[in-house]
């Protein structure tokens, strides 16, 4: 028994800890489509090699949320095996773009330990940091996860919580250094919309109209795509027996149906650049219909970028209710306390790029 | 909201209107393999990159009815998104082969239009062609659709229907132009079948005697690869409010699975040169299990090939009973008017090209 | 009807006819994306390309087991269409690696025949050799398989057992020519394990701590994949009117579950070398849940390599019962006689190839 990996328990992980994680993994055009099966999506930068080549690219690149699933779920064995939720993101930067026939590998630096105040478990807060074969970061983030504890009887007093930036400054947002939009008015055509920078508004909704069930096939296809060997997505059986009765939908696989549901309406946002911060507010499970909004937060320059600008993004996934027809409130209050609606499943606040008007023209 | 693409309403055509459809893609090996398990497909010269060298091609081909499926599902944001019903296919052209790496994009006109007499929606003939990434025609095909009106209550009187081609003639059937049979003999192994042109007889049946049962994964997963947008594929909550009761199966699908079935006993028809027409006859929902045969309705020379004929054959699907082994009429007459028995799912009219006899020897 | 393949019943067979099976299949990063898609598998040969150069190799392998299923699923229309059951594997090599580009292509010679005392069928037992476009042998496998008789009223005597070697000789196991460990101990992060050969005791059982339930999808998708076409995994319908009462699921689906939960506790066995046999003891049916345990057989040192050793693993899997938690035997005596639990659907004895701990270091 003693070889089998039963995870990390909250008493394990010590502030400083660092963890290089298992089983680097190759990516190719065999993700992008299994990918694109799984969830419907048609970035052009991940779809076409002519179009990313147009802009400056190699050729297609994998899509952003597809490197986070992969690098999340190098994770999950010495992480988050023996976690009860995961609490939140923070400071997500898609440092460089990934291509197929890189290989991702990734290290987890434990960056602060905060014991639960019911002597259970603890949340675990901690950067991660994706790296290609040539060892160049190209994605890192910090997350945070109550991790159960081995013997709750026993206090650990661990009470180190780090802070946490609120954003990431769009002065800091990594823009792809081949990133190039001189061609980008020829190709206008390809993304299927006319909208620049200055034509979203901060305060602007955008409700993105369309609705996707989610199965239990798309869940379990993705989640071992991405290698995530979290149990609460593969046992039924174990499942049966908790409150959920089921499996649970991995939430990164609800972060990418939304994203792809995302398309459209936000069809010139050609890449995330960072994520400010994010929630899976409640689980999804299969059988779940998903529909998605977003909503302009902030609008910014970036520096040296004439033809690009930034857009903050707040994702908000609902299920089983289409914000576009009803009243879904993103939070609610109940005895005074704020939070979400129950049918809200991701709350997701992230800087898109997108080209200014006259690089699209 | 006016961002989000609601798509066109019958209104909103006009004949001659083109529109250049969105997001081009990239195909692969992945979406070769991805086909392959959604359907169990073994036409060689997409599952052989050595059988498809020997015949004179680059490498493997992109199979004929993905590239179809790709090219639809480009059109649909524009062409079909309010659509009531897929009415029909005509002169359909497989152009030229798709090889892993080329990138398509689509384009369709408008062609026809014909007001319902409900006034409720409309007829829209379309005409798309599909390229590849150095913009040679590699698909062809007109498709008519029952498009919903924005406004029911206003005539707009149109009625300009498109003198529509009943078939192919065998003289334009496009053979690919590097197609060589020089090999094949060597290679009849290859196929697992010894039957050539000259074995098959019009009016000759051919029933593929194995059934397949098509669940909510098989549709879902195929329909995103394609990234086709119809929202009764995806939304099963939606679908729910209709007669159908849950997610209807995009009728692509049926053709591939129909096709994947009819290998057995058309090994030898190696690529779809046209489609006369199709019907996509009755619903398939999930859960239905799908058999099919195959008719010789003519049989035709190919100018300029000696090594190679056409068959036009009508690949029948039916839902739920085996036509092998149960009387299952294609077309029943009921109070005076034929319509497909309701067992029918498809009634495909295509060219295929077969060697002769002495190219297998 | 006569060109569509039924297959052969046990009178079509005769010792020494041989097979050249149909539809060769070029394998892809593809083919390794899905396969990790529907079962999870980190196996670092299949999953990256660095790690596998570092090793020796041209870049990342196709997973053995995929090759095995891919020459298995070849073989069905010829052998094993009117399989009763699948009875047993004999002396099974995975001779060469094979690569992504490669083309597979299979022949099969009939062994030896014994009708059953019933006469209703008979024991087909057949050697399958796999082959790439090079023409040199990848794998080589003996099974038998229980197939019907098409006339169960005329006996035909046949009673030929081959003799079938109980196992494979560590003298006689393919190590990959190209194989090199010198690197490996720089790469010993990669696996996630520090446990090498010297590190397992003949009759240690590890316990793989985690249960994938399998759904309808996967198994359909894989064996589509695979482009096996046995009926009895594709028709819910025809099933429906069997004991089983809905589609079975493929048993190489079920060797690659355990195996891909098998990874835990095994991280440094790279390679499956051989089987020495293996049963597929009971049915598993989607909505099962699988586990599994590896016991070590036997250990062996290889003959010239002295970074490198072998053991003879059980990998056992259970259907709905995880035998960490609770008794779940093997085998039982019923009557007197010994059979295997009801809830044990795999026993497979096979030989992985494991580096020594001096190569770990």
């Amino acid at each position: 028994m003693a070889k089998t990996t039963r995870g990390n328990f909250f008493e394990d992980f010590a502030v400083g800890t660092t963890f290089r994680h298992a089983a680097p993994r190759t990516m190719s055009v065999g993700d992008i489509a299994v990918y694109t099966a799984l969830t419907g999506d048609r970035r052009p930068l991940s779809s076409s090699a002519e179009f990313a080549r147009s802009l400056g690219f190699e050729r297609e690149v994998i899509h952003d949320l597809v490197v986070f699933h992969i690098v999340f779920g190098k994770t999950v064995d010495d992480v988050s095996r023996n976690a009860v939720a995961n609490l939140g993101y923070a400071d997500v930067r898609f440092v460089a773009p990934v291509y197929p026939g890189d290989t991702l590998r990734a290290e987890t630096e434990v960056i602060g330990l905060r014991e639960a105040s019911s002597g259970k478990a603890g949340v675990v807060y901690v950067r991660t940091r994706g790296y290609n074969q040539k060892d160049a970061e190209v994605l890192s983030f910090i997350r945070w996860v109550l991790v159960n504890k081995r013997d709750p009887a026993t206090r650990t007093g661990a009470s180190e919580v780090p802070e946490l930036p609120r954003s990431v400054s769009p002065d800091e947002l990594p823009v792809p250094s081949r990133l190039s939009l001189q061609r980008f008015g020829d190709l206008g055509w390809v993304t299927g919309s006319a909208y620049g920078f200055e034509d979203y508004e901060v305060g602007e909704r955008i409700d993105h109209g369309q609705g996707m069930t989610v199965d239990e096939a798309d869940h379990t296809l993705a989640t071992r795509l991405y290698q995530n060997t979290a149990r609460v997505h593969f046992d039924a059986r174990a499942m049966a027996g908790t409150p959920f009765g089921q499996r649970l939908v991995y939430g990164g696989h609800v972060i990418s149906v939304a994203h792809a549901l995302a398309y459209s309406g936000m069809e010139n946002v050609l890449h995330m650049a960072a994520w400010n911060g994010g929630s899976h507010a409640n689980p999804t499970l299969a059988g779940d219909t998903l529909y998605a909004y977003s909503e302009i937060l902030d609008k910014a320059d970036l520096p040296g970028q004439s033809g690009l600008g930034a857009l903050r993004i707040r994702l908000v996934a609902a299920k089983n209710a289409d914000p576009a027809e009803e009243d879904v409130p993103r939070k609610v209050t109940e005895d005074g306390k704020e939070r979400y609606d129950q049918r809200i499943v991701l709350d997701l606040d992230y800087w898109g790029l997108i080209p200014r008007r006259k690089a699209l023209a």
